[in-house]
């Protein structure tokens, strides 16, 4: 195909425009640059001969970039990109080896927050719509883009945004944000997300900081808040919380196939981390199992008092604890939140504050779905191989697009799974960049078919 | 007494000088300006007709500012006056009113980081000596003032300092380096000091952070610090480490009269905090006891992951937690510190990390000391009524002056009791200021007489 010959030529543009989207930092949780940074979106969309658009539904929400080409040979069939322009906030910055937002190129790597998620991943996609565009002047089906602004710190608007623009959004088919590629360069083509749900926990003791030697008398905020978290978890994982459970379903035999089928190095990973042991001592298929399935507690931050060098003696006021509790299919966030609060009231800890920051539900495409063999087909082409899994162990708001454009999601991308995404030192690998530009041609052209 | 008189009209040149003192920073945890402040209190005592000295004991150590008056009239008796130039770091800094180091004057308050710990004790001392050279042209004892940097983070050098200048620092009586004045306006005449064993306890679960979807499987460190932590002390403040009371006497008779007698006003101490009961709900004598003689385990501070604004995921590979352990007198600060590794061991913590940060023994001493009567004469002539209490609930050095020098020490001094010492917007009262001025005046007196 002339087309993967042309995204092979075009790999030095890809690397440069990844660069300069990599240096324009846009962090969502601490609101700076999104609208610089989606404008830069719109700017390297249509340089690539994407029609762009900002679309917005209010001043302060952070905008969404549109992007369309209609086919001139086939209008049946429109395909959907979702992606994102914001990244994860690059703290601790002393563990960067450059600059969190540098771009800079080592060997194979691209490094820099967003350089993989999700920079890479929008960078392969406008660079597959250009190729066709530029060997044959037509693309072979409709081609829409959907890039948020909010994907990291919940995506709270999409639903709105996929409201108001349904109709613009119309399409059969989404490729969602990501798609990780394993140790053996095989796409992982993923049917699911989970949910989330993201609360702080807050304890107050008294109205202000106190000297330590006070500590016979005042009560100390982190020694309540560690008793409210112990009753909220076991220590092999195990959620605690009355009714946490009551709604996940089993997984059918089918899913249970895919998982059995699907390959997981236990030591490379284990290498990779550190580590000796997982969660609970998990093993083998349990460990996929849990990828695809378990809800987990995870303490993303805790702080109370003083952490600077040295002996400082305080019996601080407050402690803070920031909590991701991930969600599988027919868990409500809501509901959950409901069932926390219950459970830390009727425990005695009604004097635990909790506030919800974010909560989305989990989603699953059907395996049965002619999309998945299209995309694998593809990316089998592209890379050699590649597996399906019933679900991303991650969180995005793919519920939101299959109850309100009613179509399928498949994520399939070039995040190889250890770029330190969300950490220090992120990185895009270029080879992968390269095959998942050619993935993303093929599945345009089979998707048309 | 035309000393006393002199003070009054001196007030002025005391308030110039405390400002003077609070707005250079020294903030020990830092190590930030020691130097200036050092020669700072060197330059105000020589204008204050005290001979002062910078001693040292390396290069890298916080000097000892020296401060030496000899008495023409009676060379018998040398009192010694124990303070200390560095201040706690100013942590949070946006719960300050006006600037940490301002030294802003609000009525009858003088702000600031030091305020009243400790440059507001040590200035009250300087200019009794300074009265009593104005006004009489010597002083009625020989003076010694030992004034460190590194109170604040645990006065670690104390003891070598006490031992290289053993022989000029020998005296007859120690004035600690601060006494709490209580709402009634009754200074508190403190016998003792509690004992400090400063500990970090920190968990690696593996070599770097990882996306929170990997919680499945990558164990959290503060899920295994919590479990850790709670195996140290009960929800009523009791201590869990094996053998961590071994040593500790009950109160003698002398003590417990001690405190039967001194008041304590739990409401207006609630209500300064906010708070609605004490740890354990305790109440009448055992909040004095408490105070007095009881052990703490204290945590000073807490952090893992990520604890800014908005909804980052993160799986943290660390988490920190800062204990300060109040020991009273026969604990030895080494012998717990082993008691708390081998408690940890022995319950399977042998992945947690224990860092001993500082330790120091607690000291009383004895109520039947002629010394104690001479400061209380001072104090109720001064104040009008005064408080004897067997132990301060903080901690100092007060163990190795008793070892070294041998001479009993005992606290007096100018800090209102909720003067938010080592928090926000610590403050110093101007009218204790001048009456702790006349009170070190009248123990000058009354001790060399």
């Amino acid at each position: 195909m002339k087309v993967l010959q042309h995204v092979d030529k075009n790999m030095k543009g890809l690397i440069t425009d990844l660069q300069t989207l990599i240096r324009q930092p846009s962090v969502s949780a601490k609101n700076e640059c999104l609208e610089e940074c989606a404008e830069l979106v719109a700017k390297i969309m249509s340089r690539s001969g994407i029609k762009s658009e900002i679309l917005r539904i209010g001043n302060k929400i952070p905008p969404v970039v549109y992007g369309e080409v209609k086919s001139k040979q086939n209008q049946s069939k429109t395909i959907l990109f979702y992606n994102h322009y914001d990244v994860q906030p690059a703290e601790p910055f002393e563990l960067w080896d450059d600059k969190p937002f540098s771009g800079k190129i080592k060997g194979n790597k691209i490094f820099g927050r967003g350089s993989s998620d999700d920079k890479g991943e929008l960078i392969t996609r406008i660079k597959a719509v250009e190729s066709y565009l530029k060997v044959h002047g037509d693309v072979p089906c409709n081609v829409k883009f959907f890039v948020e602004g909010e994907e990291e710190i919940g995506s709270m608007h999409v639903e709105q945004y996929l409201k108001k623009y349904k109709n613009k959004l119309a399409c059969d088919g989404v490729i969602w944000e990501f798609g990780y590629v394993d140790q053996k360069n095989r796409p992982i083509i993923s049917l699911g997300m989970k949910g989330l749900l993201y609360v702080e926990l807050s304890v107050t003791e008294s109205i202000r900081d106190a000297h330590s030697s006070l500590a016979v008398l005042i009560k100390n905020p982190s020694w309540r808040l560690l008793e409210a978290l112990k009753i909220l978890r076991d220590s092999d994982g195990k959620i605690l919380i009355k009714d946490w459970y009551k709604e996940v379903d089993p997984f059918t035999k089918k899913e249970l196939e895919l998982i059995n089928s699907e390959p997981f190095d236990e030591s490379s990973f284990k290498k990779e981390y550190g580590i000796k042991q997982f969660v609970a001592n998990k093993k083998g298929r349990d460990v996929k199992k849990a990828l695809v399935g378990e809800p987990t507690c995870n303490i993303a931050g805790f702080i109370s008092g003083y952490v600077g060098p040295g002996a400082k003696t305080v019996l601080p006021a407050n402690a803070l604890v920031k909590i991701d509790f991930r969600l599988v299919p027919k868990m409500d966030p809501k509901k959950q939140l409901a069932r926390l609060e219950q459970h830390l009231r009727s425990k005695g800890f009604g004097d635990v504050k909790v506030t919800m920051i974010h909560g989305e539900a989990a989603s699953r495409t059907k395996i049965s779905d002619p999309f998945v063999s299209q995309v694998k087909e593809a990316a089998n082409e592209s890379f050699g191989k590649s597996i399906i899994s019933v679900s991303s162990a991650g969180t995005g708001p793919m519920y939101s697009f299959a109850k309100i454009l009613a179509v399928p999601s498949i994520s399939v991308g070039c995040t190889y799974i250890f770029s330190r995404i969300h950490s220090p030192n992120e990185f895009a690998r270029i080879d992968l960049l390269k095959k998942t530009t050619k993935c993303i041609c093929l599945i345009m052209d089979k998707f048309a078919s």
